[in-house]
This record gives structure tokens, C-alpha cells and sequence, in this order.
């Protein structure tokens, strides 16, 4: 069968690992490093497909774990499938839900077999297996699914690290088996947690496999910058170089500039669409909350230089901070088109530069500067822990994305 | 001073009191019947300038009460006006506020002054003066202001009825007086409560003011639709034909069809707006409720033969079904525009009928179809009655529109 998907290093930076590449998908083509908003239920929150054009988005992600307890995949499938259900052209990926299952369901479990759970939504016992976690993607009909993983709670011991490799190895094992669809691209996920030669051996046992791309996945959920970069290093160091490399659920502008230059590809989080609905906005001269007195009569734009349909609308800071206080669900919005607007648009600089030469010094101008300074807040991974049953347990409300 | 705003009829139901004119305003005109879509904080809730214009809006309403408590007029004022605020270059007409205050804010109590009351926000105590409510309106700017009223709760006697006609027509002799920007239109409003003769009267009291248009407020308050029609029909009667006349928060589709045969040009209302977040949408067949499994399937839109953006945008019943199950804004937006483009819609076809002839046969079909048999849902006023102290109390959450 010909390959679901292409992807082609067009750049790269000179005696770095930072590299401009070009993915294709049955719903075309997207340049990385490349940003992918979050769009959990079928939608990215409060945005519909025209806003993420006019964000600049080129290619989303879904996620297989909500769309199957609702409205359920093969619902989606009999509506024609993920592209058409939410009006979106342009190419998807879904996270299978590995992460979601040990985040969100009460009791989740796994067994050699698979996962145990609890539907966050009706409590209804299920077991999501890697086979069935392709057979639902492939009902969803994105371009790129992820296979099932055993993802880590933060902290952990050697022993817990090693039996969730062995087991996410032997998951992707299974779902490269369970493909029955040669239109869609199935990455494969590293693991290993917060040790170095777990993640290398991680690697190691899914190149074999022939992924036409690799996720690292369990980074940021409470280990420090230092070690992330480490973990995500060793793993990049062992991946293949034709193939993408994708960073799940990273980060902030800071933690993208560096995992471009240790060789990463593709990101996602929530992080622009949350903070935005909080009233906290990203900009190249730093953070800013809506909410300041300061604001109350400041006519200006979020930021006078920015090229989004909020900015380049002429609403001011005035009027989200009023929108925001006022709990009127427009803010939100314009708000979320900026956020995800400057991730768009700092993805594109990092492609400029590496195309263009001179990535290494911008990047750390760049971290030198107020990006680099960014407050973090708390890891992803806060409150993600190991329960008394082996469950991981995070307090995030369900459907936050 | 020249007038700020210009009304012509164009046409007229021969035999009959429908009227299509035109309505020229410092920031534009519009065709008559209109029907404003309720924008109570500065914004349409969930639509921004670009959404109101491809809904089909011409000129939008907001509340000088919220927006005077919140962010303060005078702020709205110093930022360049309400159009510049909220990015809506087309006409707006402000409600002063006088039924907010009885229905929202806590003890609000009239005097021959104004109306004393608690900000519904922060409970600091204030008074709404007649000149006040005319500086408020001057300060945000509107293309049309609105006098301060009393309105009357539902039911009240005869004697609380002509208290409260002998006020409004004092407070808006008042209001005429103060004001000072000839660049703004402020109408008067007929209350009288539920007699016919009191209507009349308020009218009478109010055309030697000459204002440049009539408001009818104080209907579909808990009368029946036989009573309203009645009593508009006692103020239509008075009002001088060569001005525009308002019938403020109505109505159903069915309201505004009978009441455009009375001769009403303008209508409000948070119907379409305030349905559409929950589910509710209008349609040419009748009403439809998003939630009904049987949408759970449904690849079509909300109504096949319907031009707005959510409809011919693709976005099946199945999907905006999910997004309300979800919990999705999205699903709100998509809904609300489809509400606001069928309003927009059924004022554009009574213009048409005027314009072509034959609206009374129209009107009469229409009335006896779908449309005719629309469920009412509980009266506006519903629980809007009067408290120990003179206070007029309803229970709807402050904000809501």
C-alpha cells in the first residue's frame, strides 16, 4: 500500500538539529515545525473553520477518547467522518486517548490486555484496547491516529517506567497489526518517563516497527526544562530522521523553541486556547492579562503588530477586558483567534529562520527575551498521580482543552 | 438643528396599516419593519460585527443600564463612542434601562425624581434621573436614544396604570429637555399598562413633544395576545403616521407578524438569541429543539432551504446537536446565527409583501400556519410583579439577553 502520508526535510539548520519539513496528507500538505490547536470535542473551543483559517491553522487535532464516548466514532463515520462532522478540510490528527483514559476516567487500569475504565461521562464500564483504539480512529477518519500508550504519572520509580515502556511497545506492536485503512498515517508513541536510556530503548523498539512518525509522549507533566530537554533528546537521537516527530501536548513558546532545536516537528496543546479563555494572551513582548485596571480605557489592540482578526478588527484591550468581565463568550473567542493566531505565527518564524539560516541565534535572542521568561504555571502533569489501584489521577474537568 | 434621524414611509397595505419605510440614522439607514437583535452588554451575545452583518443585522440594540454599571458610559465615551467599542459601524439604539431596573436591580423604587435602586452588580446604591438616563445615552453615543419610563408590572390596577402613564409622559418632557447632541434621535414610550384607553392617552400626552419616533413599551407582559394587539392598537392609532413606531421586547415570529399589520416599524427581542443558546430554532415549518435524538443522525442542516452562515456553512443537526451536548460555544454561535438570519429574514419578507402587495393575505396564511401555532413559552413579565415597596421584581439573571 502507498504511504498514507509524505514527509520531506526541506531545511535544516547547519550543525544543528532544528530542521523545516513538509508533511502530506490525504487533506494536504502542512510545513513544520507546525502547531496543531486543540479541538477535543470535534471543535477548538469557541473557533469554527473559518476562524482557524484566519488563525492560520494547518492542520488540528481531535481526540479519538471523547469523540468515541461522544457522540461516538461510529456515528461520526456513518455522518462521513471526522472532516465533514465538524466542516474542517483540512488534515487532522487524534490522540487515541491513552492520556485522556488515565487523566479523566474514574478507575482506569491497564492490563496487558488494555484499559480498564470508566466513561467520565456515564460512568459505563469499558475496556479500550490498542486494536480498538485504531478501529475507532480509523471511524473517525483522521489523517494521522496515534496508537494506544501507557502513559506515566509524575514522579515515578524505575520499575513503573520500565513495565509502561514494555507495555506501550508491545500496544504499538498490536495497533500496527490492526490497520486496516492505507489512507491514514498511525504514529507510534514514545515512553520510557523521566529516565534518559528508558526513553533511547523506547525508541529503539518502535523504529523496527516503521512508523511513518514518532510522538515522545509523557514530557511536561512535572519535571524540569533541563530534563525535558534530555528526555526528548534521547528519544530524537533515536528516531529516525525521514520520519516527523511529533511532541504531545507541548508546551509553552519557550518549550517549542527548544524541542525545534533538539529536531521536533509538530506540537500540540491546550495551552493558547485555555489561557485565552482565562484572559491571558501571548505576545512576542510576553504574557498579558485582559483583566489588569490598566486596560480598562487602553484603546490599543492586543498587540499593535499582531496580524490577527482580533488585532487587525481594532477590538481593544478596552473592550476584551470588558467582554471578559462581563462573561460574554465573544471574548473568548477573539481572545482564542489571538492565542492560537501567535503560535501559528511563531511556528512560522521558526520555519523562516531555519530556511533562512541564522535559527540558533534567534532562538536564543529569542529565550533570552521575554518568551523566555514566560511563567510556566503549573505542569500539565500537577495533581497526575499514581492511585492506590495503579491509577493515575489529575483533577483537570473533563472536556478542558 | 437638523433632524438626526430622517423616516419615510415608502409603501403602505392598501386598505389596510402595514407600512415598509426607511429610516436614515448618522451611521446609516435601514428598511422598516426592522427587527433589532439584542446586543445588551456591547455585544449580540456570542456574535461579533462580521456575524450581525452576514445574519442580515442593520442596526442592533444595546442597554445603556449594563453598560452605564458596566464598564460606565463615560469610559465607553472617553474610548470613542458604543460603535467604535464594540467595532459596529451600523445604527444602534440604546434602551435607557428603565425595564432593567425594575427587573433587576434590587429595591429599585420610583419617585417624581427618577428611580432609586441598587446596582444589580455591586448593590451600591444609585439614582437614575431622567436627564441622567439622556447624558448616559449622549455618552455612548447611540444613533437612538430611549426616554426613561416606568414600566408597570403584570397585573396592576387601573390607579398603579395611570401613576405610572403620569410619570412617563412627565419624564419624558424632562428628557426632551435635556437633551444636547443633535446628532442623536431620542423617542418617546407609550406606557398606559393594559388599557385601552390609558394607551390613547399616554399617546396623546406625548406626540406635542414632537420626539422623531414612538416607542410602545410594556406589552407581552402577561395579557393575552388578543389584549396585546388591542392596546398597541390604541397607541398605533394616536402615533402621527410619519414617524417610526417601536414595539420594544417583542416577540414571536407571530407578534411581529400581527403586530406590522397594526403598523408597527420596529421590534427587540432576546427571543432568537436567548433560544438559540438553548437549543431552540426558528424555522419556517416551526420551532425545532436541538436536543431531540433524532437529530443524533441528521447530516442536514437546520433548515435545507435556509441562507444563513450555519446552514449553508454545512453544519448538520447531528453536529450542532453534539456542540449543545457538549457543551460546545460553538454550537451557541452557530445557532444564534441562524436565529438572528431568521428574524432578519421574516422582517425582509414583510417588507417584500408591503412593498409587492398582498401582506394581509400573506399575514393571514402565515397565521395559520406553523408559525401561527408557535408555543409562547412563558410571558415575558412572568414573575415580574410588584413588591411591598412599590418594586417591580422578575426573576431572570442579570446579563441575560
Amino acid at each position: 500500500m502507498s504511504a498514507p502520508v509524505r514527509f520531506q526535510v526541506r531545511a535544516s539548520e547547519p550543525g544543528g538539529l532544528a530542521r523545516c519539513g513538509r508533511l502530506e496528507t490525504p487533506h494536504g500538505a502542512f510545513e513544520t515545525p507546525a502547531f496543531l490547536a486543540v479541538g477535543t470535542q470535534a471543535t477548538v473551543k469557541t473557533l469554527d473553520p473559518r476562524d482557524l483559517r484566519e488563525a492560520g491553522c494547518r492542520i488540528i487535532l481531535a481526540n479519538a477518547y471523547h469523540l468515541a464516548l461522544r457522540p461516538g466514532a461510529e456515528r461520526i463515520s456513518r455522518l462521513g467522518g471526522l472532516h465533514r462532522f465538524m466542516g474542517w478540510e483540512g488534515p487532522i490528527l487524534t490522540d487515541s486517548g491513552g492520556y485522556q483514559l488515565f487523566s479523566l476516567a474514574p478507575l482506569a487500569r491497564a492490563t496487558d490486555e488494555g484499559v480498564d475504565f470508566q466513561s467520565h461521562l456515564d460512568g459505563a464500564r469499558q475496556t479500550l484496547t490498542p486494536e480498538r483504539a485504531v478501529e475507532i480512529q480509523e471511524a473517525l477518519g483522521p489523517d494521522i491516529a496515534m496508537v494506544l500508550d501507557e502513559p506515566l504519572g509524575f514522579p515515578h520509580t524505575r520499575e513503573e517506567a520500565e513495565a509502561a515502556l514494555a507495555r506501550t511497545t508491545a500496544w504499538a506492536r498490536r495497533s500496527r497489526s490492526a490497520q486496516r485503512r492505507s489512507d491514514q498515517a498511525l504514529f507510534g508513541i514514545v515512553q520510557g518517563g523521566a529516565f534518559e536510556d528508558l526513553r533511547r530503548r523506547s525508541a529503539e523498539e518502535l523504529v523496527p516497527l516503521d512508523f511513518p512518525g514518532y510522538a515522545v509522549g509523557g514530557l511536561c507533566l512535572g519535571e524540569n526544562k533541563r530534563e525535558t530537554d534530555a528526555l526528548l533528546a534521547a528519544a530524537a537521537d533515536v528516531l529516525p530522521e525521514e520520519k516527523p516527530r511529533y511532541v504531545m501536548g507541548m508546551g509553552t513558546p519557550a518549550d517549542l523553541i527548544r524541542s525545534v532545536r533538539l529536531g521536533a516537528d509538530m506540537f500540540d496543546c491546550v495551552m493558547p486556547t485555555r489561557h485565552a479563555r482565562r484572559g491571558n494572551l501571548f505576545t512576542w513582548g510576553g504574557r498579558l492579562s485582559i483583566k489588569r485596571n490598566e486596560f480598562a480605557e487602553d484603546p490599543s489592540p492586543i498587540d499593535p503588530a499582531c496580524g490577527c482578526p482580533a488585532c487587525r478588527g481594532g477590538f481593544s484591550r478596552a473592550y476584551l477586558r470588558h467582554l471578559f468581565q462581563a462573561e460574554e463568550t465573544l471574548g473568548q473567542r477573539l481572545m482564542t483567534l489571538h492565542n492560537v493566531f501567535f503560535y501559528q505565527e511563531l511556528a512560522g518564524r521558526m520555519r523562516e529562520r531555519i530556511r533562512a539560516g541564522g535559527f540558533a541565534s534567534w532562538a536564543a535572542e529569542t529565550l533570552a527575551g521575554p518568551l523566555g521568561q514566560d511563567p510556566e504555571g503549573p505542569p500539565r502533569g500537577q495533581g497526575l498521580r499514581r492511585g492506590p489501584a495503579g491509577k493515575l489521577l489529575r483533577p483537570t474537568p473533563p472536556g478542558e482543552d
